[in-house]
Formats: C-alpha cells, structure tokens, sequence
C-alpha cells in the first residue's frame, strides 16, 4: 500500500432537540458513510446540547482526538443557537460582516419575494478565521477553519442543506489538503430476495472473495443492498479486481439485480423504460399516490409516467375507472379480479404501455379474517396479458405501503425486462 | 422550587458499525426520549467504536459529567465485543459465572430448541460488582452497577431488548433510587411562515418568558415548531405556566398554528376535515401523487379522502379532468387559470367538498425566462368559491415537491377554517 496517514474524524451534532430526543439525528448517519466511502475513517460521533462549556469541551476533546471535525446545527438566526459565536470564542477570533455572505442571504430572500430582516443579517456574520462556504439551499452559511493542522467545518442542521454543503464543498475541500488511501466501492442493488435467501445463494463466491475486498450486506425495505470494498494502492486495480468479483457474482443472482450504486429502483424503472420507448400509468387504492411520488420524483420522469389515478373508494373504482360493479360487489375491492380491471383500465385510460395497479388493506383498520390487515393484490396490464400477484405484508400502515410500493415497482421492473415469474 | 438535584444522563453507544453508518443509532433517541419524560437531562451522547482505549476513555469523561450512564452493544459473544470486559477493568472487579444467568440463556435456547454452545455460555459470566438484569428478549444480559454514587447500565444494541429492559427494569431502579424532578414540553406547531419572521412577531413575549420556561425554535420544511420546555417541583403547576404562555402567544401567530406537539399538518388536515365532516380530492400535476400520500399515510383517511388524480401531461389534463384546450394551450399548463379549472373539476369528479390542484416547474429541466424552474400554482376549489396561489419554490425538484405539499395543505387548511388570505 501506498504510504498515506489514515485521517481521523468526529463528528460533533449540536441542538438540545437532539438530546431530548425530539428529532433524530439522521444526519451523522449520513456523514459516517460518506466519509467511510473516501477512507476517513470516524472514531466518534458527540452530540451535546446549545449549551456553552458542553460544546467549549466538545472541541477541546475532539481536537485531541482527530483531525477532521464536522459538525452541525446551531447556526440558526436565534439567541438559542450558540455554534457561532463559540468557534469565533475557541479561535480567539471576532465575528465580521462579510459582504459576499450578505449578498447571497439577500438574494436568496430577493428569490422568494421576501424582505432581509436585521435577524438575517445577521447570518452574515462570519469570525474572521473562517473561510466562508455558501450555502445554497439556506440562509445559515457553512464555516471552514483550517488551524492547527486540523479541519473544523461547520454547517447547519438542515439535511438537505448539510448535505449540498459536504458534497459540494467539504469532501472536495479534504480531497485536495489530504492524501487519502485507495478506495473502491461499488454496489449491487437487488429487489425481491431478503438478506439470508441472498446470502445462502452466494455463499461459495462470498468464501472465495480476496482478502482486499470485504462484502457488506445492507438491507432495506424489500431491497438488499450488496456493498463490495477494495482498499489497495493502485485504483485502476481496485476497480478491476471488484469488476471481476461481480462477473462472478452475477449469474447467481441476475434476476433480483435491478441497479448499482446509488440508483434507486424508480430510477432503474425510468432507465428501462426509456430505453424501451415505452411509458407507463397507476391505479393506486392502498398506496394512495406513493409509487407515483416516487416515480414523479425522478427528474425527466414526464418522458414516460403518463399519470394516475387514485381511486380510494367503490363508487370511484367503478365510475371513473370503470371496474364493473358486480365484481366489487362480489369479489371486493381487495381481489384479484378488480386489480386486474384496475390495471388494464388505467393503462386504456392514459394510453399506456404498462398500466399498473394496487388494491389492500394497508391498515391498522379494515381487515377481517379472510383478508387480514396487509392483504395487498397488485396487477401489471401490458397490450397481450396481464400479471397479478398477491401479497402478505405487516401490520404497520406505513410499512405496507412502502412495501407495496417495491413489489409494483418490481413487478414493472420484470415485466419490462420480460422476465416475470 | 422544592429541593432536588438535577440528574444528568450520558447515552453511550458502542459499535464500528454505528461508526462506519451501516446502520442508524434509533437507540439513543429512543432513550433521550424516555429519559425526558421522567425529568433526567440528557446532556451528551457519544457513540465510539469496538475500540479498548475509546471505550475506556469515555467511561471516564462520562463519570465526571454524570450521574447516569446508560449504554448500549458490545455485548456480543464474539471477540470483538468488548464492553464487558472493560467495565470489569474499569470497576476492578473479576468475571464470574452467574447461576440465575445461565439458566436464563439455557432456557432461551431450549425454548428455540438449540442446545447452548460454550460461547453462549459465556454470556452467563458477569463483573462480579454488577447486579445481573434479565434480558428476557436475547442471550446478552444487562448489567447494573452502582458505584461511586453513580448508574451504570449497559444493554444490548437490539432495538427491542434494550427497550424491554429499560421500562422493566431501569427506569423503575432509577426511580428508587433518586427523587426526579419534574419537566413539562409542549410544542406550538406553525406553518406558513420562518423562523426569523416569527421570531419578530413574538420577541417580546420571548423575551418575558418566566425564568423557568424555556423556548426553543425547530425550523423544518415550510414548518416552524415552537418548543416550551418547563422545569420545576410541581408537574400541574408547570402545565398551568407553560399552558398559560401558550394562551399569551396565541393571539400574536394564530393563523399559523396548525397543531400541537406530535400532529402533523396531514393529521390537522384529517382532524378538521372529520369535525366538519368533510372530504378532499386532489389533482396533481407537480406534485405527482406527493400529497395525496401525505393525506393517505393517516390511519383513518378513507374518512375523508376521496380520492386523487395525476394527470402529468395536456392531454390527460384536457380528456380525463376536463381542462378546456384553448386555456391549456393559450395560458399554459402552469397558469392561474389551469389550475383553478383543475380544482374544480377534481372537486366534481370525485363529489368532493374541497378540490385541491398542483401545477408547476419541479425541475431541473422545463423552466424557461417567464416561468423559471419553482413556479408553481395552486388552487382550492369549495362550493362558493376558489382560491389560488401562485409559489415562487427553488432549484430542487425534490424540495419543490415537498414545498408544493405543505402549501397545498396549509391553503386547505385555511379553506377549511375559512380562514383564507
């Protein structure tokens, strides 16, 4: 391996929101992997409250301790937010108007229409040792010290703009001051297989891997997430190394394999059918506009989602959408037959390629011992069939929407690739 | 005040893959939250790694900073699960096997019909200073120790079986043991304005809280929460105080107070809409099935949720809702006069007492000089009238989205209150 000093970092949450366990602190999660995937590796995560000597010692010992330090929350306008003026007190520094930091607070009040008031202005106001980092996203703007050999930043507690600031900013910013070890990560994203069906068909490959690769199972919600890590000297090794691990892995698992990386499987759904030339519409009753939401999230998704319809009663089912009223009444809502009607009907209606459909009990209420809570039938309608299926979800509301959720999607998935079970 | 000492609390979290973010600490939240309804300040939380000289480390900065130290993982029967043998070290005291704990693990497994292998033995040894708790849920049992005046408990890292261990066994040790004193929260929930705008309007009667009420400012997307906290000796005078600030900061933000503590605006919205016994549909262009998720997430919303449509496209716009041609083709999908045909002709479609419509530029692409990527129109048709709003929102499709939503429902909030701008 090449010679490199493996860099230690904290992570420092501040906010007594956090201690009182009134948000959660997603945030350090997030940077914890973010920092795994360019080698540094964190030794601590400290959340302390807005509150003066805790957060005065939090930087005296994080400093002992590392030599990055990342920190967020309290840069908010208000007398409650202390981050600020306790960085200007540890480097022994004032706090100045800086007037690029102005423009940009008054520009972003300017977009929305709306008037900078003096407690805006305020966030202006950076110490002086700090290098300025914009925040476009937020009125409260990141602050980078580089001193004593160490990196502090600072940036607010609001994710997205946390975020933007450390991919941005940060991490490129690291990048150029530190020699950071080689490091290859890549990975599979499977649907439809949980983690120790997954793990028992790779098991011999799994064995096999090389010392310098390490495998990670991540699972999610009706998802499993493969993460292969090389580490090494020389990156154009790593990466092929990885490669040829996962030609091998492949035709083990090819069917539940939807994409790499960070694409999302509405992503993949978007990809597939762009490259098809084809589009795609949804009937939802018990995921009440959530597989369209994800859908619609991904931007360029007008090319190919048509739209939807959410139909969340009889009376709808059967005058806008046109499910026959004796199958409603005979079969129920929650059946196979009318998530059939569902999807072909929709898919007639916004003259689609694929017209996709869901009908359930998502709960805690409604269900009955023959179609208990979690009873949830889905249906794809293509010109020359129709596949349904049925599923057996949870007890939770959320969860089974959610759930509902990646089983459409993947039964889009299969029907577009042709492989439908 | 009556006489009692205020109890400090650490949450110590142990584990590499807390570090490394494979995956989230909800443990530590969990607990602050328990910790705060009985009245013990959390004032920091430290998550290190499987690491000796961390580990000890942070016993010894918690015990000056504390008087309580719960902690969670590391106790695993492998190797690299150190926490036991470190609290040995750190109270010097030998491991010895504990009767009442094997059978404990004995029985586990033989309920689950496995026999106990000599590393689930193991699990049985315990620091001969700690008082051995019962972890009914898991093989790891959890230690209590009370030394030097002070609480320490360590607990598996297992979600459900630190949480059956903390209500069975240590928040009632606890409670034996100290006098607590008592903590009052109630949260203002506002919608519809920030942070520093509602810091103006109620500064001065920020600046008049009683000593012993504390305020504190948690900004989310398009939401502001406003968090009392009360600490005293008398639980009903406390509540008397903080609800009597609310009574005086009522009038000064009334039109944007939706709810209380925990509601979210989807649940204000269900809660206003079943006390009228109302009901809701949607059309969504932009916001793509966003809110009617939002709104369907509920438990109970089949109340009040009639139903939703996405028409992404002129087209459907045009042949499923009804939107005349000539105002699609002349003033555009995004314009006033769309989207209020849109709510309107949602309302008729699904006999809908509110009709709700979105039309806008989520992004990245489609924006052009007159209408930039974040404009966005909205409307809520009634019976006598409709309201529409036009939203000048940001660069990002999915924070466009999402501003989009809680517009959406604040203007169907304020339709249902008639309290409409």
């Amino acid at each position: 391996m090449a010679p490199y000093k493996e860099l230690k970092a904290e992570i420092l949450s501040i906010g007594d929101e956090l201690l009182y366990g009134q948000i959660i602190d997603t945030n350090s999660h997030w940077i914890s992997q973010e920092l795994d995937k360019i080698g540094i590796r964190v030794v601590r995560r400290t959340t302390v409250g807005d509150n003066r000597d805790s957060i005065l010692e939090a930087f005296r010992s994080a400093e002992e301790r590392v030599d990055v330090i990342l920190m967020t929350g309290g840069l908010g306008p208000t007398n409650d937010d202390l981050t600020k003026p306790l960085l200007a007190e540890y480097f022994n520094c004032e706090i100045k108007l800086v007037p690029e930091a102005l423009d940009a607070v008054r520009s972003f009040f300017e977009k929305r229409g709306r008037e900078l008031t003096p407690i805006n202005k305020l966030q202006a106001h950076l110490p002086t040792k700090c290098t300025y980092i914009p925040n476009e996203l937020g009125t409260a703007p990141g602050m980078w010290f580089h001193e004593k050999g160490k990196v502090w930043m600072s940036m607010p507690g609001v994710p997205h703009e946390m975020k933007k600031l450390m991919i941005d900013h940060v991490i490129p910013k690291i990048k150029e001051i530190y020699t950071l070890p080689h490091i290859y990560h890549k990975v599979i994203k499977t649907v439809g297989i949980g983690e120790s069906w997954l793990s028992e068909l790779i098991k011999d490959w799994e064995l096999n891997l090389p010392k310098h690769i390490k495998l990670a199972y991540l699972p999610s919600l009706g998802q499993v997430k493969l993460r292969l890590t090389a580490f090494g000297a020389e990156m154009s090794k790593l990466k092929d190394d990885v490669e040829k691990e996962i030609e091998n892995v492949k035709p083990l698992i090819e069917k539940y394999i939807f994409g790499y990386n960070q694409e999302k499987l509405e992503e993949a759904i978007g990809r597939l059918l762009k490259l098809q030339g084809k589009n795609v519409a949804f009937a939802e009753s018990c995921s009440g506009g959530y597989i369209s939401h994800l859908v619609t999230s991904i931007p360029g998704s007008s090319e190919y989602f048509q739209g939807g319809i959410i139909p969340y009663h009889n009376v709808f089912k059967n005058e806008i959408l046109g499910v026959e009223a004796n199958i409603l009444k005979e079969k129920g809502a929650v059946s196979q037959e009318t998530v059939i009607q569902m999807s072909e009907n929709v898919r007639k209606m916004f003259n689609a390629d694929f017209g996709l459909a869901s009908s359930g009990i998502a709960g805690p209420g409604g269900g009955w011992a023959e179609k208990p809570v979690g009873t949830v039938w889905i249906a794809c309608a293509m010109k020359e069939r129709t596949i349904s299926k049925k599923l057996q979800l949870t007890q939770d509301r959320m969860l089974n929407i959610q759930l509902t959720g990646v089983a459409v999607l993947n039964l889009l998935r299969q029907s577009i690739e042709g492989k439908t079970e």
